[in-house]
């Protein structure tokens, strides 16, 4: 096994216990980055010689004996929305070509702090405002799109070309992209991780979080970036804690809601008995299944759509004026469709948002998660813009991807998608279990269970 | 002195030491309103019986040693936006010719459990949206506004109608009427008293406040109104405080703002001497005076209108289609631009109020409170649409009358006004102090030490 392929833990524990160096762990994925890179186009740039230099450094703190954790030493991508002090932010947009961050992001600088070595800057659909990520490919089929928008993110962590990545969800662009690349992918929930230096979509939907092997780097990540930061007005004030999962595969006494509504509708059969399949593997852990109705399933396009694209556009108002020819068509189109969307259309998106809190709240006091499709279907072909379900319905692609990961956006809930297998074209599948705020611990460790039992697919990605 | 006359601490003290019976109060109360009603129409009903039996009640409870504190046995007219179960809640507009409300808000629940006596529902603009109450007559001249939009709380105040009385302030509602009146008004930190039951507005900027005769008396009320209500998603969680301000009039120590701009541009000059002599007085208690800059004052009025039009549209959504017809025709022409406005709008003004609340919080770390006139004018003539300044600016009457007091309702500052003085027509003046967010007790001991000190102006309402 090379380094490339370790998981964040598995590399933590080599380099804590000076089996392996940062240096050649870096080497290594730098490697895989120079054969990998031309195919799959995960990156926006890739700073080398920066990667290098902070192995180095990292290696010398270990070898005195100043080993600062699980993160020292480990290579990252962060998608290319996280401000790095002297780096352009691209948001992978010719509007951005100019740009230059004056200051880390709070989630750079406490990487940073935590000894991790940023690889470089990943690539998201622009400014994140969409599903696909079209520079990139998929990494288990070049032919395939990425899923967004933390597209870049995603394939580098599925193909070995970073231990792990940040990423950023406002519908579902952590969650999508790590299900269509077979990765785990954290939406933490609303508030946990500071978005101080992180582009905005629409801030009241904004999440940043990890994109990780398995639940159990997502929640050494975690750990690192969680924490109050006054200048996110949303962040919140939650006392340091420890994500890690504890040992063991027994889920006696967890109750898991598995939907009867929404998330089994429009969905390919084989992501649906894949899915299943994994519950029914919780199951035989311990866990108690229950049925649970999905609240105001009707809404939750409606809200989702309603309170994001007046947000987008309000944040984009001044470069849609003087600059609307540097957007790409489709990002553009929604930005300008913001502008004529009413107040009354976003009031009645927030009080729906309310509605739609309390009764997914009261749903979260009957099972403890609930498990579902991260996505109703594998990646699709670049360049296919709808999908026919088998009664006859289309759907756009973006449509899809985001009906099944948007309402934890919506919530705030935190959600954890993980790989639950292969369709009959080898592509991944992704499971998601949503939870109850700041109940990230229970979601990782019944992914942990998961994953410590799953059976093993002997599959990999091939592109 | 008749007992209708007291203030709600000389009356409490009264009835507490059993030289005042609630009985005799509420006759004597009840009286006033007989003689008085008619020429000022404050009330939209009075239930006499309901209030006498309440009086009999409080009366034997004390008399069995059952005191239950200062609002025990006290006559309250409530705005009629407030709910009190088994009444309508007209919100004086005829759309709600046929309400009933089932269950007590949570301010009238508490009134009835401090032991208060409701007297009846006092006349609002309809609901709350305007500044003149075009059925009530002012307190001091028939011909002139109540001012709005609880004018029928203030006048009820002013004219011995009443002890005390409860309003709302979306952009001044119960500090302009009580300015125009020669009463006090406190609009409270936004969260402090709960909303529930209460009809809205405009949710984000709708506050419930105590009318009163003295700043002492505003302290007795919201004594027994603050606390937590899980049902108000903007209730804040505040420890139990005992608001009534210390005696004395010792001010040394206290630092007041006076504004170099915005609050005395475009005022009456005789609005803005009273104003500049109450301040000087406070000086004379021994507070410093400190000139301050009043911070984005281009932004005040559209910030408030961009916020308050859609969120008052959104909640007359439905009647506004299904019986236009039923609203007076300066409301419904209000409500209906709120259909036009964009998302972009609202969320602008969001943006700037998160601003506007940043700089005043900047202000009110050099000074602990900032003195201003509540309205730049005293009562206008009834009919009257616009004011003319000196320097020929032609401003509208409802511009005019929110224009000083709306700044406290974007930040969701306290603000109590004073009576300050007369005019030479002989209405009375306002003087508003504004202070840091959960502050009150600083502005009650500023406003009851000024009252303490003030020359008696021999002048009554002449109603």
């Amino acid at each position: 096994m090379q380094p490339y392929e370790l998981t964040l833990a598995e590399a933590a524990d080599a380099i804590r216990t000076r089996h392996l160096s940062p240096v050649e762990l870096t080497e290594s994925v730098l490697e895989r980055i120079a054969q990998k890179e031309p195919h799959l186009r995960a990156y926006v740039t890739v700073a080398a010689d920066r990667a290098r230099s902070a192995a180095r450094d990292a290696a010398r703190d270990i070898a005195a004996g100043h080993h600062r954790g699980p993160l020292h030493g480990i290579p990252v991508g962060l998608k290319d929305l996280i401000d790095v002090a002297g780096s352009a932010t691209t948001a992978s947009s010719l509007v951005r070509a100019d740009h230059r961050a004056r200051t880390d992001s709070t989630v750079a600088a406490r990487l940073a702090q935590a000894g991790a070595v940023l690889l470089g800057k990943t690539h998201t659909h622009e400014f994140a405002y969409g599903l696909t990520t079209p520079q990139t490919h998929n990494a288990w089929d070049t032919d395939r799109v990425a899923g967004g928008s933390s597209g870049g993110s995603a394939v580098a962590v599925a193909a070995g070309m970073a231990t792990f990545a940040l990423g950023t969800d406002t519908g579902g662009s952590i969650r999508v992209p790590s299900a269509l690349n077979g990765v785990v992918g954290l939406k933490p929930t609303y508030g946990l991780l500071p978005r101080t230096g992180v582009t905005s979509l629409s801030w009241s939907l904004d999440h940043v979080g990890p994109i990780t092997r398995t639940a159990e780097d997502a929640a050494l990540v975690l750990t690192a970036l969680a924490g109050h930061d006054p200048r996110d007005a949303a962040s919140l004030s939650v006392p340091a804690t420890d994500y890690r999962p504890r040992s063991g595969t027994d889920l006696a006494g967890l109750r898991i809601g598995v939907p009867r509504t929404y998330y089994f509708d429009h969905v390919d059969p084989e992501t649906e008995d894949a899915v299943r399949r994994a519950i029914e593997q919780l199951h035989d852990l311990g866990a108690r299944l229950v049925e649970v109705e999905i609240p105001m399933t009707r809404y939750i396009q409606a809200t989702q759509w309603a309170l994001m694209v007046p947000e987008a556009t309000a944040y984009h108002e001044n470069t849609l004026r003087t600059v609307p020819d540097l957007y790409q068509a489709d990002v553009r189109v929604l930005l300008e469709a913001g502008e004529l969307m009413t107040a009354g259309d976003y009031l009645r998106a927030q009080r729906s948002r309310t509605l739609m809190r309390r009764e997914w709240a009261r749903i979260l006091k009957e099972v403890d998660l609930v498990a579902a499709p991260t996505v109703p279907t594998t990646a699709v072909r670049a360049g296919q813009e709808t999908v026919t379900w088998a009664d006859g319905t289309v759907e756009t692609v973006s449509d899809a991807y985001v009906r099944l990961s948007s309402p934890a956006n919506i919530t705030g809930a935190p959600s954890l998608s993980l790989p639950v297998g292969h369709d009959s074209a080898g592509l991944p599948i992704g499971m998601q279990l949503l939870g109850r705020p700041l109940e990230e611990s229970v979601l990782l460790r019944a992914g942990h269970a998961y994953e410590q039992t799953r059976p093993a697919s002997g599959l990999a990605p091939a592109a």
